[in-house]
């Protein structure tokens, strides 16, 4: 096992990394920009490097900077968290080239993933289901036109490159794929550098589960069972819970059949996360492929009781999985919500210093927490602060644990999205299980409006 | 169900039972003491009533007060938690007279199990092992000298009514004897109003193990397995787990046994614990039995993934028990530390202001907390201010997470035992689990002093 290793993120998940790699007394060595200079994550870890100053661009992204500190301070691997440059395939490139090992996939197969066009082929050509449309990029606004008339409509156009939501843009007839086609190519190009286009076909109200997936060195890939993760806002997940209230026990066998296969398929190793659009029958679709650990992965730790940054480490040491997909069972019911340090109606960021924080403690109740009273929340980075996480052994019980807990969280000095999370967790349609990833936009935002 | 519940009660076990009642829509009533009108447990409740002023006597031991608030109140049960009125049976017969539910066992069982002596009687007629000794009163100093000859030294001798080591004297000759017999008869009969004595041989090195007991008035008795509870300190305990790492499967088979016919002989209703010393040889002895919710509860829920409170709820309430023996299993291990406002040397209390208190967070930890940033201890009442429990699929992992958060548990403005808790549980005979009822004398104490 390693001996020393570089966290390089920040807030909770610097902090989640950190107190695995300790437990399995791996020393830690922290990055931090000069906004977060006194954050929890620099006191948890055993050494701490200054990456530059905020935004992102001149701190956590600066490679040159990163790897510098690796050699620094003697770190023989890389762990990237989610985000920043977690699915950054030069960045593992560059981890490898200089003696370090990055752990997540090779950098091949991140950009195999990050190629939204060409993971879409790579998942046609494993077996996996997705959504019909075209493999090849479209050129312009006479082959969309034509490619639209073949599928029918309504079609989702979107960038190959594009992420969080750009670049893509559900078209209703002719008229509307022709102002929106160059208008998103625009877009992509000068958000991705890569303007790229392709089509699917349109799937209404899907929910969004997704696929936990471990894989070896040696060849041995097992499925963590799913999370629903439909819940979202601004294409971001607000909740995320695990296993699924609404697959069958059947579509989830084939959806971790097939989760498999597209990993083998792709040659992938560590922890990744496969995406799909399941709609109203049980159909699901390839949706994307993540190349990291989520942040949604407690849901899955609690339902399966393993340490998953501890496999992640396990595995980037050569070691073999020690479960096999026989051995692992799932219990009871976990959710997580995501606390934001944001206005609960527009959804802007609410950046400044928290003064009281009164975590709700008790059975069935975990915390994943970047923050502490007196804290600052900058405008500088991710607003996402704190992740409350329940487990119970029914869904009931889960979801009685989680509306309890949020009704007693107290925190102070900043607004934050509690107030949107109480309001979409007692919502009889999420306590039925009945959550598309329109549950904001129909139940949440009319709530909303009827209150005003 | 009931609509209504009292909790007679203060600390974090107020705030657990609370919880667990709002979980049910269960509407709760708090009583707090002058000095506690801004505690936790007050804003958690639906209603709150000023029982008094400090200290306890004249605040959380008034009967005639807290009849008074239920009845105001309209409460229909009255949940006593641990400590104060939980094992008082004219309290438990005061409820019923007033047509309230004590949830506990009857006034009867209470007042048996709080004799020592008849509680020895009574377990040695239902089959329960016990230490050799007399089940009879001892007269006097000759009448004892005789009996410890037959018995042989050393002797331990014990006050019928004791409690907290009050009353009980190891004597290790007729000389010690005679001098020890009518001190510890004079203490009790001033502590307790009964100054009947009893005598048994003694015990060295035990284990201290108990049996969480449940049992409905359908007659359905269930061990909910055993706690190993032997680190104490002043015959308190400061570090419990569950399972014990000492006993073996066939001594754990015979101890539930003895426990569920012990329960069964008694008639015993609701929570109660059969509390044992294990000798080196896995002999077990019945040491007293304990009618109430234990402090060290949440360590039996997190390996059997039950809420003891809502079976304590549901029993109160006639119901039958909703698992068996046989469908009920644990998983894992689970240690729970006390946290105590104290100076780590002494044990003597340390009362003040919170000023700061960040709880360790993450997989497999759980708090029982009284008590925020903010919050004053004060020497009236009992110093234990919360309850670190962490879970682990091993006792390895369990361990290395106390550890570790315990490393992390910032609390300032007071001093705790963390220190001493540290200390301990990173001390190669704890990890081995080689924890008997010695432990802090022999290791901690001898630690303090070399380290002076």
């Amino acid at each position: 096992m390693f001996k020393k290793v570089l966290i390089a993120n920040r807030g909770e998940i610097a902090r989640r990394v950190i107190r695995t790699c300790k437990r399995l007394t791996i020393h830690t060595v922290a990055i931090y920009s000069e906004a977060d200079a006194e954050s929890l994550h620099v006191k948890d870890a055993d050494e701490a490097y200054c990456v530059g100053k905020p935004p992102v661009a001149q701190s956590y992204l600066n490679i040159d900077r990163i790897l510098e500190i690796a050699k620094e301070s003697g770190a023989e691997a890389i762990h990237p968290g989610y985000g920043l440059l977690s699915e950054n395939a030069n960045f593992a490139k560059r981890c490898t080239e200089a003696g370090l090992v990055f752990i997540g996939p090779s950098a091949d197969v991140i950009a195999s993933m990050g190629s939204k066009l060409e993971a879409r082929k790579t998942m046609k050509a494993a077996g996996v289901p997705i959504v019909e449309g075209v493999e090849a990029p479209v050129k312009d606004v006479e082959e969309a036109t034509d490619i639209a008339e073949r599928l029918g409509y309504p079609i989702m156009l979107k960038a190959s490159a594009g992420g969080g939501g750009i670049g893509m843009q559900l078209v209703e007839n002719a008229e509307e794929l022709a102002k929106a086609f160059e208008g998103n190519q625009k877009r992509a190009q000068s958000f991705f550098g890569d303007g790229t286009m392709y089509m699917e076909r349109f799937i209404a109200n899907p929910h969004h589960v997704e696929v936990q997936i471990m894989a070896d060195h040696q060849g041995n890939v097992v499925p963590l069972f799913e999370r629903e993760c439909s819940i979202q806002r601004r294409n971001q997940k607000v909740v995320e819970e695990a296993p699924s209230p609404f697959i069958s026990q059947e579509t989830r066998e084939k959806m971790l059949e097939a989760s498999v296969k597209a990993a083998k398929h792709i040659g992938y190793v560590n922890a990744g996360t496969i995406e799909y659009l399941v709609d109203e029958d049980q159909n699901f679709y390839f949706l994307e492929m993540n190349t990291r650990l989520q942040v949604e992965h407690p849901v899955t730790e609690e339902i399966t009781k393993l340490d998953l940054v501890e496999e992640q480490l396990k595995i980037a040491a050569k070691q073999p999985l020690s479960f096999t997909r026989e051995s692992i069972t799932k219990e009871g019911h976990a959710i997580e919500v995501r606390i934001y340090a944001e206005n609960p109606s527009t959804f802007f960021p609410s950046p400044g210093t928290i003064t009281a924080l009164v975590l709700p403690t008790g059975e069935g109740i975990r915390h994943e927490c970047g923050v502490e009273a007196g804290s600052v929340v900058t405008p500088f980075y991710d607003p996402m602060i704190s992740k409350l996480v329940v487990w119970g052994e029914t869904r009931t019980l889960a979801c009685e644990r989680l509306i309890q807990a949020l009704q007693t969280y107290n925190i102070e000095g900043i607004q934050t999205n509690i107030p949107m999370l109480l309001k979409t967790v007692t919502h009889e349609q999420f306590l039925q299980g009945n959550t598309t990833t329109k549950f904001v936009e129909q139940f949440y935002l009319s709530q909303l409006t009827e209150t005003k």
